[in-house]
């Protein structure tokens, strides 16, 4: 069987085609641009790419054009849509409701919607998605896969923020974290590549990417992560400033005259590497920066970043009270042997030795640590589609 | 020589008299509810308490009644306000400029107006004392010892905000840290305890009191503290939130119409303990709560105390690549075993191991971990006051 993975953005759509019997991906695409004249598709199937350039006035059109690329006769993968077994879609929020991926119905858009309101820059955009796939596919089973849900087992100790408890009983203030099928997937894994039972392993993930963040994974279910209520908290990232003091944005509203969307705008948008930088948000650009052109806010902001990540492995540690092994994912933690070096030096208390040669690998599966290390440190690209892929699967079955 | 130790707050003044051959304190009292009918001031001397009852409209008619108790023919410890050697003033906020403790002069006085925007709280009750005490004792010598001065030598990578770079440069936003003075005492001594050098020492020192920081001090010097740009980062406190979201803070604002200004009184007065339990900010009641009562919200606000605490611990410990001794200190630290049991929980891996029966002490030094736990353990009641009459002291040679 085929199942179609959807993750809808406000204005962009990914998608994969996934083989089941293979676990393959058979083709993957994304459209940007949505709601503008501009919209563009582009598609990759074996390495090569199809673009279609046309206006999609909304994702149903968007879903429309994706479909009719997916059973194209010259660059498709598949001759009719019935092909498609299932879809599953990425879905950023499922609040205290959704602890596990579940088949859509009107129940649970229901639910979907009471969900909004913790994540309006997000789950409107997924629910949009779903609307569109099911108005051209009306017989084909759905299913929500959240990226919340992986950590619905974080205990009440770490998910409970010191305010007034009425903010989580009256309006569910509370931490919910992020990533969660990434750090599903690439835990799962680690599990694998050690040859152990993930029940009786202390993990630390680090899904580092243009959003960041690093949770602890104790006996295959996470206890700890350091997005929040909001994907804001926690690691310094691209363009987000992570955890601060909460008094900074009282005192930039207070004694800098901002407004509430400013401040809201410059935390997410302006802060992280690009704001200690002044060059970027991508890490690449940044790296660039410092080690081409001496640029020493550009270093700084490359230090803070593996400095963070560090602080949190620790944290981590004490939370589980150790570590079996240290995961990196994403962008960042898959691609760049700088970062993993800057996150492990000094770690060696921990029992976690990067064997610096072979840590200079990229985007593979590798044990990065010395031979008598005594905790692993791990690379692992992440799929986050192949979660969702598998979820909506033993579902559907 | 005697050297008046002065600590002045909004409504409040606490001073004590410290005799620097021995580093007795020959008195110590608290002046209450200045600037009202009902202002009192209560000394001890050798466990006696003097208490004068009588409106005091200002900090200079306070500091008027302490040097007239301080000298009072049956209830004093001087003859003369001559046997004053100098006055230490405890400063909250010295900014960048104010690394040390300083001499007070007319320069000075300027900086630390300088620095009240950064802390307008505490600043300008502090100012307020000083000038009262150069109007009294016009001749005698005066220093300021700052709660931040001993947190400047944290490197830039701990205390630059992953912000845009201009709110440091044009706004001096940073990470500043508090409790300076309670760190620095506690880590020397600390390595005086363990018969070391303190320049060859990983310690954290946790400051667990209404107030709660954590500090890394590595080879005597603070690289890393929870406290930040305000004291309302970093740990869970009475009635302070610590780190959150900050999109919380928006959220508050955007979603429950709260101004800025409840925002603040919320995160400051009515979060921590208080917020958590519901029943108060004082962790005796929280403990009877938890205790007597089984109230489920009041252990939970205990467990999220020591959690929090645990979890710096941790990080601090990768801040440093280990570490030799876990010191606590301050109301809680000092006093309370059950949260030095809570906080050391499951710290085994980082080879400190409380012992539970040498543990059941409180308000003096101590050393609770077991024999062979590699890692020391030590309670160490603070005293602030003490650093700032040496450092007073010190200065005034």
């Amino acid at each position: 069987m085929k199942i179609l993975v959807i993750n809808c953005g406000s204005s962009s759509l990914k998608y994969q085609l996934i083989d089941m019997e293979n676990e393959q991906c058979v083709a993957l695409g994304l459209v940007e641009r949505i709601a503008t004249k501009k919209s563009i598709l582009t598609q990759k199937v074996d390495g090569k790419k199809y673009i279609i350039e046309e206006p999609m006035e909304n994702h149903t059109d968007a879903i429309r054009v994706v479909l009719g690329a997916l059973v194209d006769h010259e660059h498709g993968v598949i001759k009719d849509l019935s092909e498609i077994g299932a879809v599953g879609h990425r879905v950023v929020h499922g609040g205290e409701k959704y602890a596990n991926s579940v088949i859509l119905n009107d129940e649970v858009m229901k639910g979907l919607e009471e969900c909004t309101k913790l994540a309006p820059l997000h789950n409107p955009a997924n629910i949009i998605g779903i609307n569109a796939c099911k108005a051209l596919m009306p017989n084909t089973k759905m299913v929500a896969v959240f990226d919340t849900a992986f950590h619905q087992t974080i205990p009440e100790v770490a998910y409970i923020y010191p305010l007034p408890y009425r903010l989580y009983t009256d309006h569910s203030v509370r931490k919910y974290g992020f990533h969660g099928t990434s750090h599903k997937y690439v835990s799962d894994k680690a599990a694998e590549m050690m040859g152990k039972d993930i029940k009786k392993l202390k993990l630390i993930t680090c899904h580092l990417g243009n959003g960041a963040s690093i949770s602890a994974i104790q006996n295959g279910k996470s206890v700890e992560t350091s997005m929040g209520f909001t994907p804001l908290e926690g690691m310094a990232m691209g363009t987000r400033c992570g955890s601060i003091d909460p008094a900074i944005v009282i005192y930039m509203m207070k004694e800098l005259k901002l407004t509430v969307d400013e401040v809201d705008n410059l935390m997410n948008k302006e802060s992280g590497l690009l704001g200690i930088s002044g060059v970027s948000s991508d890490f690449r650009d940044v790296n660039s920066a410092a080690t081409n052109d001496g640029n020493q806010r550009a270093q700084l902001a490359i230090d803070i970043f593996c400095y963070k990540a560090k602080k949190f492995i620790g944290a981590y540690a004490a939370v589980m009270g150790g570590v079996d092994a240290i995961i990196f994912t994403a962008g960042l933690g898959e691609n760049s042997s700088r970062i993993r070096e800057g996150v492990c030096a000094g770690l060696e208390f921990l029992g976690a030795v990067l064997d610096k040669s072979k840590n200079n690998v990229s985007g593979i599966e590798a044990e990065v640590n010395t031979d008598d290390s005594k905790t692993k440190i791990l690379v692992i690209p992440t799929n986050e589609e192949l979660v969702i892929a598998r979820d909506t699967m033993a579902l559907i079955k």
